[in-house]
């Protein structure tokens, strides 16, 4: 069901055997101009090999394009995804998740500069991401066409890939020949791990698969006391050291990987209906996430950050299924956002050994009053008697249905 | 203000100094008689002491209660908890919260059993306790009265309080004449700390405040794996030794204090509108809670698991307010137990100094399915192109936005 | 893409010209037995002709299935969402989406007995039902084959299926050669109407559309009074007499018909993606709801109330949406049914040209104090004083955060 | 208990007998300046005989506020509020509560302006209203003095608030003399009736109850139909006729009270922990309510408008218990304004006799596609065969969970 009416498209190319396969594919199935988008998102790949492969495999100069998009990534994507204390299923940092609508946003505006009718992307039609991809195409451009050769070819093994790939003079590595025995996405967040030998969720997860952390026996038997600070509910400096978003990521990703922090084994739901079992690295992601929370210990209002709390379940699921484009995503980020103001201030937070522990925090708009709290004397800052009032009031309607159901 | 028609009063007694010049102070203020309950909870004291100390004050014989409630503390009220995966504010395992409603529940049966008119505790004005024991005994007898002598009495500081001893033969231990450094309050499931050293909370916590869990610097060089069996939403089996509840949160304990397990250094919202800071030590709880979310992983559904995901923020909050014995915690514990009916199977987990993940989990009621998720071919398990459609339709909304708003 | 593997298939089969179509369709594209099952849910038509047409088409006696299901459907279906109060997007009262589930569930049974496998419905590869069908028919019998021709065949407009029919000996009545100038789904709880005539949302809903509801400008010049008893959350009589749910809901429409009352205009979001506009009369259900609200004002507490009220979009999403058969919506349901133990009592109500109100409510157990609220004095029920510190502790964050921000 | 450091106070001043009272009882028993505040808010009375009241009563002319504050109160209370479809426990339009905080602010700012050290109110001690100021004034000035006479004084029977009166020179009409059979409070939004014939539920309203509506059974035998011009989600015309936010609401009003439209007989639940009965008229309100609705269901997005209706429970609990100036009401505010940004358009109404109905609705902005939903050819707008997919994904889980629960 090819559609012949398709002139041009924008890839998401990674360079990598399968998106090279793709390349050729859309060419050849849709004699179709394809041009290529490879983005840095600190996955940690050099990109100039992916040009050489696109104009090998005869895309235009001028229709290759390769964006060093980290600093973008980190400011609008992760930073507000923090700012909601973000967790999938109560323990996911949503790494991959919150790459994708920016891949997709990218493409889309190619495809307006370069006058494309398509786009194109490597996910599978089992996964997650063919949903992220396209939600943010069609919210982005909602006439665009959408190739997902995952649902749509026949080179559903990998011996019919490497077949179709040698068949076309697309360069196939060694290690690339076998099965490799996992999959991984990797990106200044985080690197996940997914298939083969993870698919048994009793199997403890190999120690090869860990790319991106050291194994916590092997980290320092030494404790590393860092800061971090906070401007406005966004970290802004690392030990004093006032850092762009994406350098004060990839500090705390280097800090998290000497000391074995945020590894994460996990069954999760996917959107499309199945469980699957995952390996996720999230080095400096983890640190920054205990590190917010701890500074909106002080800075925000109870009432602000139950709120918060209450959200952010569903915050955190529209991220996993792909909705950041979506007005429901917005209204919440609307909501966090006004809640940030004064989350501003300085974390201390205790690294070892895989852990990451929040140590002490303070802040020039700190709501915490020692003066109020304290067991001393407080000279009349809280008067106990208030309480009995509090309770006996809050008590009322309990009392009036103890005594209905006596 | 005192109320002079009350005859007879039930303490919540530890047979420390606070309760005990309480229980004199009731005495005379109330010119009543004073009945003792001192409840074990696995707080780690001997409790015939209390005994002594009651009968020296003059209480009967008869009218002094002390009750190992460790089971019913476990299994009643802990184990609902861990169901729900409940955290205040993100963190907090909830430890002191939940053991109020049993002892205010106790002390109601008690005042029953011996037509006392009035009930009693030692907590103060400030702080969630008051509340939370209060709410409780007016939800299970509404018309009971309630004396806080720490919000009536005018020895409000430590000085005033050890000479009201000293005047009354009420023995004060040499460690008492000075002042503590923090106050502690401790159960099964936790110990938690506060005040003084504790109230600046830029200030790291002070090595000596721990007392349930080593440091994890000095915990062993070499990770423990143990397992958990579930059944039905509640652990069973440690290591494939059923248990009790009680023995088995106590086994728990023993694991997670030698490797350093469950440390929290939190600033919290107090129901009563002020910030506090505290340091909760919770061993076997930190366990429990990441074991139950490793076997809801493959046992729960995504629907089932999102709505409690999104629902325990509100059941949190209700449990740290007080209000255990609420139609809206019932009805909330109604859901949430619904969903556990299936939860049954076992959790491998990895102890290292401080830190505690999940490594596997299998059960005999899985919704895990290899046959789906998998990279290799699945033999018409799943339809990918499936996907095109579930992508179109949830996609129509935002194309129909897009269009708009272009 | 037909299935040739199929030998016999259930199909929720009404009688009429589509389902007829449907039924000679099935029969002959999938040369398999068609098993018909039509249900009487109150839709105010007669079912016997079914019987002869299906006998007609050459279906065996012992296949042909015709069941009064109406008292199930308002005792386990109607009544659970009643309880609930729920409205979708705040207006709708989902009587369509109540009733899917039901047919679905009796299609499989009837599946199972006759050994099909497969069923087949008639709703449009557009709308809801389809989806509300489907999801109950997967749930409840996941290996089920689900055959739905109006996503499959080519008869897609008026005069292919007409032609198709005639060709086939299909009665075609003389009202359904001409483009019928709006389509409706009826059972005892509404009907509803939807297309054509309906589809510009600025044109006035025509008079002709309404069947179940006179216009209220022709209803009684007097209002009626009535009442309605509840038992445990449950309407259980009319101006005092006992009634089954379905007699008892049947009762109340002819007083809602007779009033006006239930008509509703609204623009809906569809699950799948669009906006539909759509016509609604409910006459019984829209007394019952407020008569419900009314009986809970007095018999359920805050805590539950209030609850029930977060909690209600989400379960009328959930109905609407087709997830009956889910663990999320019986989760919900759970914590609802919870709530209802003592929604006992009447509630007095008044009917007049479109409009009901309650106008009285009493009850065994009503929580509602009069000794409490009483302008009068009140002897000590309550003490004004006890407001002061109610106030000033939930004030206590305000103001740390008023001082912070000044 | 009266604190003798109070040297001015700004009271909410009504002229009325009570707050007439307190004006002369503050005096005395502070023996302080009173500044008074009267505040039209469209209640429909007269001010100024409270200047006059005043003054007799020693108030300095300079220290006499009286504020038109009808616009501010209509643009920046009123119409938010409606953007959020805010209804209390299902049915009430909260125009008691939307009023208190605007008085407040004024207050406040009073004091400020006028260097005085307290704020006073009239509100009782068993009510909402006092609650809804005092977290006013806390709020936006956390160091001001609160003086709540009605919680404070022993005037606490009418016969000694009148003899208080006339022994101070304070003339009481002769209908204050008897005990009025219920109280009222009245703003441009509403008129609330509570206490003494109101007291029994299940007790009919009287008819000389109502002051604001007709009965509906007096009200016009023809239906009256208008339209309603929104912006960005507020009301900003009536048949077309342009009108400032408090013109609008009055023109409603007038509309409203004609049709009997807006009268509703409720028992609630107050925050201070009691049930209470009243009886609320909110003519103009409850059409701007419903048309509200009547645009958003073409202009909304279904994310955003479930969202919203997610979230209204909550911020109309906020509203009602007095947390207008709350980080977490602000947040969902921030939310809420964030989806009217294409609430534009025009809603036509029918006004009948009690009823009011949206008949039509149309936009600019609409969302609402014919194209798509039609029941006709839709010329490839939507593939039905995508419905396919979407279901089988959708149904996906559910089929697992049938498989492992069969």
């Amino acid at each position: 069901m090819t559609d012949s009416s398709i002139n041009r498209v924008v890839l998401a190319y990674s360079g990598g055997l399968d998106t090279s396969v793709i390349l050729k594919w859309l060419q050849q199935t849709y004699n179709c101009e394809v041009v290529t988008f490879t983005a840095d998102l600190g996955q940690g790949e050099e990109l100039e090999p992916a040009r050489k492969k696109a104009e090998m495999a005869g895309v235009k100069p001028e229709h290759i394009f390769i964006d060093d998009l980290r600093e973008e990534f980190v400011k609008d994507y992760v930073y507000p995804m923090m700012r909601a204390n973000a967790l999938y299923e109560g323990l996911y940092l949503l790494g991959t998740s919150i790459a994708r609508p920016l891949i997709a946003k990218r493409q889309i505006e190619i495809a307006r500069q370069v006058n494309a009718d398509a786009v194109s992307h490597g996910a599978t039609g089992k996964g997650n991401d063919q949903v992220r991809f396209e939600l943010g195409y069609y919210a982005l451009a909602p006439d665009i066409k959408v190739i997902a050769p995952w649902r749509e070819w026949d080179l559903t093994s990998r011996t019919k890939l490497i077949e179709f790939a040698e068949a076309h003079q697309i360069p196939v590595s060694k290690d690339k020949r076998g099965e490799a025995p996992f999959s991984t996405d990797a990106n200044l967040l985080h690197t996940s791990s997914e298939g083969k030998v993870l698919e048994d969720p009793w199997d403890e997860v190999p120690d090869y698969v860990y790319s991106r952390t050291v194994n916590p026996e092997d980290a320092p038997d030494t404790p590393e006391v860092i800061t971090i600070d906070f401007e406005r509910g966004d970290a802004v400096a690392v030990n004093g050291e006032g850092l762009s978003p994406a350098s004060l990521l990839a500090k705390l990703n280097d800090l998290g990987r000497a000391h074995g922090i945020g590894r994460l084994d996990l069954v999760e739901n996917r959107f499309v209906g199945m469980k699957s079992r995952g390996m996720y690295e999230t080095p400096g992601g983890t640190i920054l996430h205990l590190a917010h929370r701890g500074i909106e210990q002080i800075t925000l209002d109870r009432g602000a950050a139950h709120l918060k709390d209450e959200l952010m379940p569903r915050y955190a699921e529209l991220l996993y299924n792909g909705f950041w484009f979506s007005p429901e995503r917005e209204m919440l980020q609307a909501a966090i956002d006004h809640s940030q103001a004064k989350v501003t201030g300085t974390v201390r937070l205790k690294l070892y050994k895989g852990s990451v522990i929040v140590t002490g925090r303070k802040s020039p708009h700190s709501l915490y009053s020692e003066k109020v709290v304290t067991f001393e004397d407080d000279q009349g800052a809280y008067d106990q008697r208030d309480a009995a009032g509090f309770i006996k009031l809050n008590a009322l309607r309990l009392r009036l249905l103890g005594r209905r159901d006596a």
